[in-house]
């Protein structure tokens, strides 16, 4: 047995079966081992941003890592900026990068770089193969890192001799281990609010949540949580909103704020004269469960101690599809979304201006997953689309998503049309990155002039996403109207498979 | 004055006046002062590869720096792979990145990240700004450190505070030093070859060369040097061929080789069995020049005082086009390109797979300037076509592209419409990763099985290369035998502006 089918096999031993792929000739031994290995999964994309960001979605909803695997330093390098999302949304990723082979690496060959260089900059524990021989057992421990509670990119570096010579014994990672209870806490829920994140904003978690507010307490979702189950039926937190401003208002009053597998709260962009942090001054923040702690049984705990009521909570009513004849807007758009997702969707969210209308009509949706915005890197939405359809194909997926942010990560689409992932695109086309407009204001720039109105202004040419997604066979069509927009949506939730829709507004 | 505008300002003074760019919210300041300063272009890319691979391409030509400015640690994760090539074609280029404002540095937002360590993976000159007051100074060092002979990426990271506080002085780099002459050196020409690169491979350093032939030397150039001058009427020494065994042949009976401005050659990847390094084993190494000292005057100095003879070398034929009936074939395709293409064409390559006979059939080609791959990263084509169209605007640039690699980076498209650019790329369809197939016998692996087969096989769905054009502004056609081919590269050589061909084989 090679190398390569050593660690795939080690792999496998420890329950990880897909792996997002840009293989090169470094990891051929490992590709050829995948026909050996019926139960892995190879999922090949076109460009690495769209494994490593497919490995998040993957993770968000499976609550198990699938593998990625890159070639050399230059090949991770186009995956890291959705690496970084990943980590930031403590996804658990198993990074496989080759390596030159190790008679090749004192030499200065064209792809020489520095691999743990690369890996630095977003994982937390890299390794290097020392041999063929003990590549499984290697790996075994690379696996186990990535497991750490809640997780780690853990990043593996096999030269290619390792890969292509004879190994030894396949090796198994322990299972997960369990996140520790940390110790209780007491606090009356007079001016006290939570910030929940992690396994807190979902399942159990969130009925828990929904008797910290029927207890009297205030209760908001870490902006950036890795996924929110969200819809009716379920207790929604308010998430604090983007713009210090209205953040800072959201949380005034409060003297005490209880973190549970979240930070405390900081702006996106730090602005002239105004606060990053976004609690009051005067406000006590205590930690009730750490990012690596178990906050849903912390959570139990807490709620079960101070007997709080049985949740009661105003549900918002359900979505119900406009007229075709109202005007387009982002509000109009948002309650047909809300009113037609199908009960278990998934949401991969990359709206960012056209973003806060649309969540809003969601909170009046069926139950659905919703997966935001971690790192802030653009080219999450699509890769994350994927990975989430992969892990759940019985679930549909809809990813929302930017035409600027849309253009970071395009390849996915070819990924959505080869496996058949049941993942709709809808694309909101404002021709600019709007962002930009307001943040260029908050930053106190003048505004723009013509000359620096080209660097927001994505017109000259318009893109044209409906070929862009016949160019790599995913069926689209273009809404310029509510009623267009309502049977465009309308067929893609009836039908399955991959499918686009250009929204102009 | 803002530090934004000190810093743009700095750059003209300093001789740099294009800026190729992603911005974000933290380089706000910068982008507005484009208003204020209209001797700095700013040129827009939708994904920061096609920033950094433009930069590279443009230096190749202009031989002086662009600016690239890209948006914090992520935004400059994705321009890697292309700085990496520019690092190993030894292109200067300062590369601006924005950073958090200062007071907002100290929380963990969402997009913080190690700006420093995503840098260091491709520079060799990191500085970070102190304060807005010495920005122009600082910028004018970085630009300095930039223009050390060859030429490296030097990185200025720019907190956003700085950006957008009143500033210092306007600086002013230096004129980049000389590179220093090397000691003199004597060989006699029996069984010495020279490997040539860097300023040899360009105008006066072939006619140079040329005597060196003349004199019964061998002479060889680099195969990854960043741009060599071609086609007929000039001397064209052959490249050291990609794999070992062919190259081992090449260099075979050498006793003494000689590099200026080159590294002593190595295989591109290591494989099982097979020596890395080329040269015979009894071969003694001289180094003439190195990289960083000046191996035109070294050459020039060797060649006067070893008096050789004046150049005399074969003159291959002019290519003749081909017959439309002719069968289409990398070889004819080859002498198509080498018919048509214009005197002082640009000819930027990622083919991979396609390349050796389209490449053979372009020493017959009127004379042009080729820039070759440099790094082995995957999806430089487009985005050096695009740099060095800027740089070169009444040149034509022809883009040879194979199918796979032109899905790294098809968001250089955009900007090739939007700037109006004149370039032409061909796409070499051949539905798959075809190199793989040949690097996965070579590294002894069992071959493609079904499974294995899918990771290397890009079909289902075929990649239309035509919309993906339209999707982004640039007019495409298909050509599926040689008489499209020789009608659609015409059409295009005789008209402006961007266009793309996708070439079926």
């Amino acid at each position: 047995m090679t190398g390569g089918e050593c660690l795939l096999r080690t792999l496998v031993a420890s329950g990880i079966d897909v792996c997002f792929m840009n293989p090169g000739t470094s990891e051929m031994h490992f590709v050829s081992a995948l026909d050996r290995v019926p139960e892995m999964r190879g999922v090949l994309g076109l460009f690495e941003g769209v494994c490593s960001g497919a490995a998040d979605g993957y993770y968000r909803l499976a609550r198990k890592p699938a593998a990625t695997l890159l070639h050399l330093g230059p090949g991770l390098a186009n995956g890291l900026s959705n690496f970084h999302n990943a980590r930031k949304a403590r996804s658990q990723i198993v990074s496989l990068v080759g390596e030159h082979s190790t008679q090749h690496l004192r030499f200065d060959a064209p792809l020489s770089a520095d691999i743990d260089a690369f890996s630095r900059t977003v994982s937390d524990y890299i390794a290097r193969s020392d041999d063929a021989f003990s590549i499984g057992q290697r790996a075994a421990e690379v696996i186990a890192a990535a497991r750490q509670y809640p997780g780690r990119i853990a990043t593996f570096i096999i030269p290619a001799d390792h890969s292509w010579s004879e190994s030894g014994p396949v090796g198994r990672a322990p299972a997960a281990p369990k996140p520790s209870v940390p110790k209780a806490i007491s606090i009356a829920p007079e001016n006290t609010g939570f910030i929940l994140g992690g396994q807190t904003l979902m399942g159990k978690g969130l009925g828990l949540a929904a008797r910290l507010a029927a207890g009297g307490y205030r209760v908001f979702a870490d902006r950036n949580a890795a996924r929110v189950e969200s819809g009716r039926g379920r207790f929604q937190p308010p998430r604090i909103v983007y713009f210090p401003g209205p953040a800072q208002a959201q949380l005034a009053g409060l003297k005490n704020l209880v973190l549970v597998e979240a930070k405390a709260p900081v702006s996106f962009f730090g602005y002239p004269g105004e606060a990053s942090y976004l609690a009051p001054a005067d406000c006590q923040v205590q930690t009730m469960a750490a990012i690596d702690e178990d906050g849903l049984g912390a959570l139990e705990e807490f709620v079960e101690r101070m007997g709080l009521p049985a949740s009661c909570y105003a549900e918002p009513e359900a979505a119900e599809l406009p007229l075709t004849d109202v005007a387009l807007s982002l509000d109009s758009v948002g309650l047909v979304i809300a009113a037609l997702l199908p009960e278990g969707a998934i949401v991969s969210d990359e709206m960012v201006s056209s973003g806060p209308p649309i969540l809003a009509a969601l909170t009046r949706a069926k139950r659905f997953d919703y997966l935001p915005v971690t790192g802030g890197s653009i080219g999450q939405g699509m890769p994350v689309g994927v990975g989430a359809a992969i892990a759940c194909p019985d679930r549909k997926v809809v990813v929302l998503e930017g035409d600027g942010s849309g253009m970071y990560t395009p390849q996915s689409l070819w990924t959505m049309a080869r496996e058949g992932l049941d993942v709709l695109t809808v694309i909101f086309v404002n021709r600019r990155y709007r962002i930009l407009d307001i943040e260029m204001k908050r930053t106190g720039a003048a505004g723009f002039g013509a000359k620096s109105n080209e660097m927001v202004d994505i017109t000259r040419p318009d893109l044209d996403f409906v070929q862009l997604a016949g160019s790599m066979g995913v069926r689209a069509s273009r809404a310029c109207d509510l009623a267009q927009f309502i049977a465009h949506f309308g067929t893609a939730m009836r039908e399955k498979g991959p499918f686009l829709i250009e929204l102009q507004l």
